[in-house]
């Protein structure tokens, strides 16, 4: 849904013409958490590749990426076709490429789009070549492609020091429509690292992973300029050795409570939070029934095996302070319920009597890319006051 | 997204000008599915109100209810926006109403909609009340209001038996604004049941609880001429007793994977799933990544406590067919890896002969209200041909 239309900026979070739930932005925080995130890179003389999939938003992009025109990292074709609309010219496609995609990446790249793919099968090489033989015209260049690498047993992608990387490099150089351009890995178990210094080690098994591949493939006699690597918390965390050459992360400009979890930031970074009304209470155990179900929360359940008391999400009062001793404990399509944590201290007067119906409240989210996925707008917070609505795309 | 402007109907669902992922509703399994429904309903002499927070399609909803006009319910004010814009006149809004919502409340009522809310609380009787009085017109007739009722200490709702029910009963009628047309429950522990029996007999509970609450009304000087009650489960394996006027639930045309685990169905109902290409191989433990994560499937784990080895979703081949001994056993945001499901018969010849990249498969959902949720279009499958496009809406 488009805002309300008669909406008037800027108003109060707990305007009724502001319709809950809504997803709101914290513009100083995401400023906040955008400037460490340079400033970390920088002292590596690293850059950023920002990965868009988080903000989905031009007007967030803009804030986040180095320059109008990238470098960025996207999850769906949809989200380079709206990137590439609104002048971001340099775009990786960081999702396995297949052959039926194959049309929509050519329209990208002859619109002036230098759109990347990743592979990581030799047989995928083979029918992305087949593919192209139908598909190219004469003035296509050659499909960049970045080989996969798996750094870490999380998902996906090739050993850097399996026979398949020099097979997959070999099937790549070997079609006239495509051309190598680096390698690309992801730490994804970071999110299951119990410390701080496991990611950091995994920051440098990341950079590692990426250094050892593409010293083979040059080996090899292949080209490889790009060594594309990161997650929000390897990138915040640790340090890449010198090789890499950039960093892709999309959390670190909103930050979330697993970001809290994992000891990237604490709760006062997190840019994002879902509005909320209350609208009842159960007296018998102290809750209050809100308007932000899984609707408006998402289901990502964060750290639930080191956190299970956090629950869908951190309450706040509307100025974002946490309300101690509550979590979100269930949530319903439409409903969710906020209930005192078990063991902690009560927390305070009734609840019921504190935030009668109609009351708002803000909700830190487990999982920024899950939560903002459900919304088609953040409404920006400045200072108190809600002064601006972006627009979210999504879709495939 | 809408959908792509170059897909021609009907298209087979391997066409690659059909991106994935999407949605697919089997429009015969539908079919079948509400006739099921509405004659078992049409035996008690009961009518529907279905609930068209699962569906969010006005081409869903011409199939669904029993006359263009309604009766209906709604999860949101945006759905009742759209159905009300879509000729839909008879809407109960089954969310807990508060004051900073009447204002839209009023303009669907002016607009020629009866739109009924629900309440459980005294003092949000009183605010709602307050706030009429600045709201109202001369020409306005009376909010109608049903009382919700908690039938099995599932979420929220007034005790049938408690002293609350009648407070709030005096409170609505001593207000020139508010009208008491009846009341309301959902009996929501239905999907904790672990039994078809445990469910009809919640079902009955569901309508006792209704009558009792009615009986209480009237015996007071109440009005209370409707009792509404209903889930799927509830409606599908139990009765009614004498007295229940009007039953809703809102999963039904469409079945999902948990509806199969509580014993409502058998997976050849499922209507709905997600179609999704294989895009990468984990030779090494025998998995598919296909590009379906929780952005197209949702987190819901629906019921993980009796059915672990579901994961995310049934993987089903192009035709609907169960694979048997696969689950989705990880999402991420936009990859999913389907895996052999552990101490089940293998799966067959390797999965990487089987479905190489390019190739596609269905996931049917655990949960049809969260996974339709993620997509803005139902691509409608008639006789194994994508024959048409049906809009979803989302938002509040």
């Amino acid at each position: 849904m488009t805002p309300r239309s008669r909406l008037n900026f800027p108003c109060a979070p707990d305007d009724p013409a502001l319709p809950t739930p809504c997803l709101l932005l914290d513009e100083a925080r995401m400023a906040g958490n955008i400037a460490r995130f340079n400033r970390h890179l920088a002292r590596q003389g690293l850059a950023a590749r920002p990965h868009l999939k988080t903000c989905k938003s031009m007007a967030a992009a803009q804030r986040i990426l180095r320059t109008p025109a990238g470098p960025a990292t996207v999850s769906t074709l949809a989200e380079a076709e709206y990137f590439a609309a609104n002048g971001v010219t340099d775009i990786c496609y960081a999702v396995g490429m297949t052959p039926d995609k194959l049309e929509r990446v050519l329209a990208l790249r002859r619109g002036g789009t230098d759109l990347s793919v990743i592979l990581d099968d030799p047989v995928t090489a083979g029918l992305l070549d087949a593919a192209a033989k139908r598909l190219f015209n004469d003035g296509d260049s050659p499909l960049p492609v970045l080989l996969e690498l798996d750094c870490d047993g999380h998902r996906s992608g090739l050993d850097p020091q399996g026979e398949e990387l020099l097979a997959v490099a070999a099937a790549v150089q070997a079609s006239p429509f495509l051309g190598l351009r680096g390698v690309l890995t992801h730490a994804g178990a970071a999110y299951a690292c119990t410390d701080t210094a496991q990611i950091a080690a995994l920051a440098r098994q990341e950079g590692e992973a990426a250094i050892a591949a593409a010293e083979r493939l040059r080996g090899a006699g292949h080209d490889c300029a790009v060594l594309s690597v990161g997650s929000t918390p390897t990138a915040l965390l640790g340090e890449y050795p010198q090789g890499v050459t950039e960093v892709r992360a999309g959390v670190y400009p909103f930050m979330d409570l697993t970001m809290c979890g994992l000891g990237v930031c604490t709760p006062d970074a997190v840019a994002l939070s879902v509005l909320t009304t209350v609208i009842g209470h159960r007296r018998q155990d102290g809750a209050l029934v809100v308007d932000a179900g899984w609707m408006a929360l998402a289901q990502d359940r964060g750290l639930e095996a080191s956190f299970p008391r956090w629950g869908y999400g951190l309450p706040c009062t509307l100025d974002g302070t946490p309300l101690p001793g509550l979590r979100v404990s269930v949530c319903n399509q439409e409903h969710g319920i906020i209930s005192p944590c078990t063991g902690e201290d009560a927390p305070g007067p009734a609840l019921h009597e504190r935030f009668p119906a109609g009351s708002r409240l803000r909700i830190l989210p487990n999982h920024a890319c899950a939560t903002a996925a459900q919304h088609d707008a953040y409404h920006v917070l400045r200072q108190g006051q809600i002064t601006a609505c972006w627009e979210r795309i999504r879709g495939w």
